[in-house]
């Protein structure tokens, strides 16, 4: 449980936004707002936003966009009530020439009128559905971060930007997995069903024991290491692809909307 | 393609059963009436059926309940259009005190006042939908029987009846078995979901390549052997269970209904 003496309710997507505000909250967000979906963001110039429209279109799976800005667009309704998107993380990532240069708890100071904002959805959403149904998530039984690895496998590239995918890992029984790939298929914004299972070395990890990010966790005998699209892609493509300047949120600090999970379900 | 020698229409369900009736069928129906529910039969006296169809509700991953009669029915209307359950199977089994004690084209002439019948849903019908979906089905591709496993998988026990799930398998990349996982999912009447992949031990199975029915296939190095209940498991729970008198339909020489097969899709 969480403590009771946190200064906000943190139950309450708006008073978790408000909390990254004002720097009351500066950490990662998992667990807090339960049930309400977070996002992966990624802020570009205008002129390089259209490109990454199409490649979003191109790479739905790591890149599952619920929403974008009109081009200077703070405030964002649709994910929101008084969001803003310049303040309400608690922490972001510049990118400069293809370098994260920066990591921060407020762009507003170097907010930009040509700056468009992505919304992409995170698998906090399907992790909470596979709790709902009864199934262990093993990194967060562990304590620790989701591991995450390079993979070889290819993007599609288009608009200027590409890449190889990035994956999440949780370990499942056979049985276990095939009902995780059931309820993950459902959340298609929310990189939607795995991508691989089994043999790692098949997408190009050498060592499932060293993620590239994240925390190494637990795999039993009988457990086969299952596979999604992961939201770290988008930071590693701005990185691959050179890109001039974009803002991101930091890893794990996500931006929390008013959206429930539930709503991002298929059915 | 068939040919177009055959004295019946192949694609007409209605053509195919009365080509049974008549004797001119008595082969498998594998491939018959394509785009037509299939099913399993299993017939018993009124004195078994009730605690039969407890059965079925119990294990519903190996007996998706299509229909049930009413005692010594023998058209069945919501299964097609003059449907005989007496006469229109190429072929049929008679048990009697658990054993199979003959194979007959015919039960018309044994048939009873008491007989219910009941119609379960056949992995044709997920099988065309993996196929529709440019999935490889290995062994329509070999030519051969699917290969179906005895496993030490428990089943409920209910109403008198018990034993232990029957699967079949078909290989698949991991990739594709997810894809398959997705599909088969959509087809809880046909079996639904994979019950385990992966290693076959682990459900009983000491040998992949000697299927106890059916045909061995080929599984690829990248493949993973991918398990779903079968229907084949009622016959062998008569066996266990020892039941005085049933009949069933022959492996493989099903019924055919006028239902089209995406009839039993969830969605």
């Amino acid at each position: 449980m969480t403590p009771t003496t946190l200064p906000y309710a943190e139950n309450d997507p708006r008073a978790v936004r408000l909390a990254a505000r004002d720097g009351t909250l500066v950490g990662p967000t998992a667990g807090l707002a339960k049930g309400y979906v977070q996002v992966n963001l990624v802020i570009l110039p205008e002129a390089q936003a259209n490109g990454f429209l199409r490649f979003c279109q191109a790479n739905p799976r790591p890149c599952p966009l619920l929403a974008v800005t009109e081009p200077g667009e703070r405030i964002c309704g649709a994910l929101g009530e008084d969001l803003d998107i310049a303040r309400d993380v608690p922490a972001y990532g510049i990118y400069r020439d293809g370098r994260l240069a920066e990591t921060v708890h407020d762009v507003a100071g170097i907010w930009r009128d040509d700056l468009v904002t992505f919304a992409l959805g995170c698998s906090f959403t399907f992790e909470h559905a596979l709790a709902l149904d009864g199934l262990p998530v093993r990194h967060i039984d562990e304590g620790r971060n989701v591991p995450m690895y390079n993979t070889s496998v290819p993007l599609i590239p288009a608009g200027g930007f590409g890449g190889r995918l990035v994956v999440s890992m949780r370990p499942y029984r056979a049985a276990d997995a095939i009902r995780a790939i059931q309820i993950t298929s459902r959340y298609p914004q929310a990189h939607g069903a795995p991508v691989h299972f089994g043999d790692p070395a098949l997408i190009g990890i050498p060592d499932i024991g060293t993620p590239d990010y994240g925390d190494a966790v637990t795999i039993g005998e009988d457990e086969i290491p299952v596979f999604w699209a992961c939201g770290v892609t988008p930071q590693q493509v701005l990185v691959e692809s050179a890109i001039e300047f974009a803002i991101t949120h930091s890893p794990g600090h996500m931006l929390i909307t008013d959206i429930p999970d539930s709503r991002l379900a298929l059915l």
